[in-house]
């Protein structure tokens, strides 16, 4: 982090940032744009890289349930209804929020995210959307999915304009058949993309799994071709000392939920000083909003780095390691250079008021941004050097919100 | 929690609060002040009730210690070299960052609260200071301390004008000897305040107290006359059932400090459910913000949450439940009507808007004040009537910064 005068980009990609008392990094004097920015404090844009975006229409919905009946009385009867035009409204949502609070870059797992890459286009994040396939072991469903997805993620590549791109998202395990996970991890590999699913999240999928096929979830799918270093595992609570072994051998990245898997009441056995230590890729995801019930990556900042020092004690996990989590980490667990403020670097970046309260005083301005920080006192944030956000106004907030609080309203109301 | 139109108030008390359908409370016409609040989302303010709000100015210092080095190397040092300038602009910027993030009533444990009454007062806030005692066991020094703080009490009971009253405030069973702590309890008698105790913070405490006296501290307290109506045990996390008992049975609050807990790694067995089942009135509090990092006390009521469910199941704590610890529970522990927005409540409140991201959609208003708002999303706050902030706006916020910004240099410099 860095008190800047201001910053020059050219192609999305910073070229020059003055900072108070000289220049930090330049390559020549062309540039696209130049902020403003006198000792604003530039901070490499968040990366949530685990979600479902859409599911911020479904926020508070079913409020403590346990996991088992809030999926299948609230949420999957609700998702059942949804159409086109909720899952924009939830997604428009979903990026005005995450603007609001620092993200620049996010790993979504939803359905219809060909439709929805020119929403996310339109708000200006970079993202990558994963269309997610379940097929529940039948395969006349997997054929289904075989033929429409491969469509899906092609049309994202075509509308996404570099910014957003595919990922192959099997939901879980147990959702997914043997054959599906391998076409998945086959599809990735053709495509060039990631993949991205959900892995260990509770106690009861390992026992089961262990008791169904006699390996842990991360066994099984390294068994499958499914842990290699472009693959992001979502959750990854629950694990063994040789499911850490593994993912660290195969360079898997896991995205730690903190927030959504201590509401749902399994985030105790969290392991991850051992998985940092292993030298996992270790990355932060807020999961949707129905189980956050935000998406603020700075409350998962917070959260992680509490449910860490809770578990390991008080000096296990310094705030920069919980920073470079939400940034870096999580830029190369999806294969983008960026998270860091530095040349060649994608300018991706937030503007922070060092003179809001939340960061007053500044003894230590990193623990400020992982502990203190309210996103009010975010000013700026660039996407590929184009600034989404602006003295803290995010375009057609007002509209974004009505059209959310609208649909949700028509959802509800379908079902009654 | 009610949508509104407007809010009418006299001497402080709530009088009409015409809701959108028609007028919900009304106690006649006269009328001190008008509110337009059209479509606002009333909300009681929020009861902090363990807080030490002059340590805002060390947030950020010493991160990552243990508890003991914490203390040791870092905070007491410099608390040390603290002078009234460093304690005033301290609560300052506590009493501004409170006020923006909902809080309207909280409880101080410090030094020097004579000084800080008519900060508090000028800030607007309603408040228990608490001047800390600490006689180590050195009954010259107890005898001192009881020389000097009823003087204390008595300034900020003639400077606080109702608003601003005085507690007792040993800080421990260890740091406080019995002569202390039985002295604290007739004070508080003979003025007419609650105490304010740290109780069984840690497991180190609890052992070594039981090893020293064979009792529990909380047990030890009790057994000293300090486990009444009006006392607030701060932290309460290692409790044994014959605890938990003993504080329910003599009608004790507990402040429940899930973030600073989690952060010094000693909020795991916290035993919320047990406490609030047993009937026990439970709070929820901050603690400082050098070891929370902030005073956020909706952040305090999602963290509060988590922990619960995390602990107990993911349907073992309604957020209502949460919401009233935050407010009406707070307000009882301290012994002021208010916390709820009834007629002859104070008018203690916020002002939501519905219409902000982070409060939509509407399926749970409740839920979404305890696990998604923003606190962006509040726009007034008032205190007994007086609105402290709106529109987002606290007078001088800007200058408090900057006098908490040179105040923190200055007390850093001076060590050096």
């Amino acid at each position: 982090m860095l008190l800047v005068r201001d910053v020059r980009m050219l192609d999305g990609r910073i070229t020059d940032l003055y900072v108070s008392d000289g220049v930090f990094v330049s390559e020549g004097d062309a540039s696209d744009e130049v902020i403003d920015a006198e000792r604003s404090l530039a901070v490499p844009g968040l990366c949530n890289t685990h979600t479902h975006a859409a599911m911020t229409l479904l926020r508070g919905v079913g409020e403590g349930m346990e996991l088992d009946r809030w999926l299948n009385e609230a949420i999957w009867p609700l998702e059942g209804r949804m159409k086109k035009r909720h899952i924009e409204a939830g997604m428009r949502l979903a990026c005005l929020e995450m603007i609001r609070t620092g993200t620049t870059l996010f790993n979504d797992m939803y359905f219809m995210e060909d439709e929805m890459t020119s929403v996310v286009r339109d708000m200006g994040l970079r993202a990558v959307l994963g269309e997610g396939l379940i097929d529940g072991f039948d395969m006349e469903k997997l054929e289904r999915e075989q033929r429409r997805i491969p469509g899906v993620n092609a049309e994202i590549l075509k509308r996404g304009g570099g910014l957003v791109m595919p990922s192959m998202s099997p939901h879980a395990v147990y959702t997914v058949s043997q054959e599906g996970l391998r076409w998945s991890r086959e599809e990735a590999d053709r495509i060039g993309s990631g993949t991205h699913i959900h892995a260990s999240e509770t106690e009861k999928e390992v026992h089961d799994w262990i008791e169904r096929t006699g390996r842990t979830p991360v066994r099984y799918l390294d068994d499958l071709g499914l842990l290699q270093k472009n693959t992001v595992l979502a959750h990854a609570v629950h694990l063994s000392d040789g499911d850490i072994s593994l993912i660290a051998k195969r360079g898997a990245s896991v995205s730690f939920n903190a927030i959504s898997n201590m509401k749902l009441a399994s985030g105790g056995p969290m392991r991850f000083r051992d998985l940092a230590d292993a030298g996992t890729n270790v990355t932060i995801g807020t999961d949707g909003a129905a189980s956050n019930n935000s998406l603020d990556m700075f409350q998962a900042m917070k959260v992680s780095s509490l449910l860490v020092r809770n578990r390991y004690g008080a000096s296990s996990v310094p705030p920069g390691e919980i920073l470079r989590c939400a940034t870096v980490n999580g830029y190369r667990a999806l294969g983008i250079k960026g998270g860091l403020i530095e040349e060649g670097y994608a300018a991706d970046m937030l503007l922070v008021d060092p003179k809001h309260y939340s960061m007053t005083p500044g003894h230590d301005l990193v623990s400020n941004i992982v502990h203190s920080i309210s996103p009010e006192a975010v000013r700026f944030s660039m996407v590929n050097g184009v600034v989404l956000m602006k003295d803290g106004h995010v375009p057609d907030a007002e509209r974004i919100v009505d059209m959310a609080q609208e649909a949700a309203m028509d959802l509800i109301q379908e079902g009654v």
